[in-house]
């Protein structure tokens, strides 16, 4: 498969002080690579998360779900491959094993072991395989976080991190994240996998209360096809090995710091899962002005985002706003036609519910056939605003998803 | 264009009495083809409808839903090739133009004509090509059936219509309809455009609770590609021709008979919008039950229906029974895990949550490669159930979408 014509070079990322990284073959698939992550976490390391609403979540969503409540990890295990998800009790039994195991290597409880599985559902997940590639792994050399990205990966084409930095209580923290996903891409509240580790002393609710506001301006305002997986999850690990004094709540020194930092790299990450989406070429960003609500103003975005019609046409290059019109009237929201505006780039070329007559269709044409579309629509009628962002639907998804055998 | 492979011979339909069909080169596009259909009607004819809930409905939806309050017809008027959406107040003297000049006609008020327009969204209807070409149809020679559903046609690749008959107060009345719609097919209420005629007569309040009634198990529950169009129509004009005992309510002689044809027509019309999908190659029927109410069911198995994942599947003649998993999951409706069950034609694949070891794949391996699928899923809740009708997703869809231009 070859790389996306959106991927981005894969950042250079220092180490995280706590963190150690480690990768193995535990042949999930037929095939010669690793797929097994194993990632030791200093003690004291604080965690918090999102994971998938959908109704129907893998036994690692349930099992990462009940471990969060404590706040404490000691080491995360991700399989690629298979995703383990609807398969009962023995999918249950085989999460449990792999905590247990990794937790008498290391020497922690279970309940600080996190994993996630992403691939194939249905198929239990091979608890022989699984113990293997954990003994290998415990037993393998310290890797790097492209290594690890590679790793977590199943359909995606290349390999996604990020990085930032803060200043918190007079120290530089710095923040690393990988990310995988490039099909089943709506995430409910969380997308595919996506982990984050940062070197910051943070208190676990207060780095929960973070994560789930970084949450609600990145991985909720991305979409590929509209489908939520059963096993998106992300985790964010703080091991305070930078030695500040803990963040606790929003009058620690470097708190206002600290969440524009996260905010940052979880934006960073979920537009390399768009950049990654199945059969994209262009990356759009849709932003919503005007409308009655903040809330509402996500739902007419994502609606857009989600139009089959208007996704097909931006791949055709086509200005098609009366595409976006529909999208925004399907939405069920307040709208007023004869009050939207529409732009593509920055030109205007729908005004108070009308075509803008004579408007320059050069700078449309030249702005649809780059890689990055802007889609702008004003609702005319409050303050609410939303910017989500999506890829075009090509061809290239249908080959993917219409070959791909379960 | 070829015709859809899933395409149907168009049905013998026998003319209704106090029905008058003609149609017309209004060249709203650059073709030589019929583009205007117009309809006469007794005098006394019933009318009743679905329109579609967009917030953003063409001048054409805004117009019959006025003129539906007042229950009687005497004129239909079908634009194909310019929807008129989106275009203001010229879009809207469009409308009142073709109204009053076909009312001036045939001697009736304007609010007895009715209009519908489907093409293009944004461009106001120019009313010099309408008025030229209401006069050519009102000098025409009248025509048949499948030149009137040739006429309203757009992307569709064949002409689509269907007839049934009922035993009302001892006659037998006959019910006939046309239909188009291929692309932009989520009806919120009602679908692209459909127009039923039939020489019962049945009283407009009586024939509106039967048409709403029909519509919710029939175009409500069809899906191409989840994107809802601003002009969606469905009407339904009874000329009262065949003498019969008015219709008036649910004890007069023939109701439930009448309800019933009708509900019959309006689900043949809406599976022949499904078989004429833009790219379909096979008719996908999402049976849904064991939910914890009809609604929640039928949302369950809109989600299917919707999902790209799934329908690319099914183009792939893949049982992927993992993504009608996550297409439940994703519903936000009421499901546990552990007490689904999922069937392709009559095997089940998967039940109480986890695969059927070992079931037989050659027959639903055979079922896939046959043209119409069926998906059923029990979700062992409830008494909730609920059946749509959908396509699958092919590269025609993106060829289709990618290529149209506005």
């Amino acid at each position: 498969m070859n790389a996306s014509p959106l991927a981005r070079p894969f950042p250079a990322m220092p180490a995280i002080a706590g963190v150690g990284l480690r990768v193995a073959r535990a042949r999930y698939k037929a095939w010669d690579r690793c797929d097994l992550t194993f990632v030791t976490l200093a003690e004291g390391t604080s965690v918090a998360g999102v994971l998938t609403n959908s109704r129907c979540p893998s036994p690692e969503v349930e099992w990462c779900r009940q471990a969060l409540v404590l706040g404490q990890a000691r080491a995360l295990v991700v399989n690629a491959g298979n995703s383990n998800a609807f398969t009962g009790h023995r999918g249950r039994a085989a999460v449990e094993a792999i905590a247990a195991r990794t937790a008498s290597a290391i020497g922690c409880v279970p309940s600080d072991v996190f994993v996630a599985s992403t691939g194939v559902i249905g198929v239990p997940l091979p608890i022989d395989k699984a113990e293997a590639g954990l003994d290998a792994a415990f037993a393998a050399e310290p890797c790097g976080w492209e290594d690890a990205a590679a790793t977590i990966m199943t359909t995606d084409t290349f390999a996604k991190g990020a990085v930032t930095t803060a200043v918190v209580d007079g120290r530089t923290v710095t923040l690393a994240g990988i990310i995988k996903g490039s099909g089943m891409i709506a995430p409910d509240m969380a997308t595919m996998l996506g982990f984050i580790f940062t070197d910051a002393a943070v208190d676990p609710a207060f780095l929960q209360r973070a994560m789930t506001g970084a949450n609600a301006q990145s991985f909720s305002c991305i979409t590929v096809d509209g489908d939520t997986s059963t096993s998106d999850t992300v985790l964010a690990f703080a091991t305070g090995a930078a030695g500040n004094a803990p963040l606790v709540d929003d009058d620690s020194d470097g708190a206002d710091a600290f969440r524009a930092a996260l905010a940052d790299l979880c934006h960073q990450l979920a537009v390399l899962v768009v950049r990654d989406g199945e059969g994209a070429t262009k990356l759009i960003e849709v932003q919503v002005t005007g409308a009655d609500s903040d809330r509402s103003a996500h739902r007419i975005a994502m609606s857009i985002a989600n139009s089959p019609l208007v996704k097909t046409a931006v791949a055709g290059e086509d200005a098609n706003w009366g595409r976006v019109v529909m999208a925004v009237g399907k939405a069920g929201e307040p709208a007023e036609r004869d009050r939207l505006s529409i732009r593509f780039g920055n030109t205007l070329v729908a005004r108070d519910g009308l075509a803008v007559e004579g408007y320059d269709e050069a700078p449309v044409t030249a702005h649809l056939k780059g890689q990055e579309v802007e889609i702008g629509v004003d609702l005319g009628i409050g303050e609410g605003e939303a910017t989500v962002w999506t890829c075009d639907l090509t061809h290239g998804y249908i080959s993917i998803n219409a070959d791909y055998r379960s």
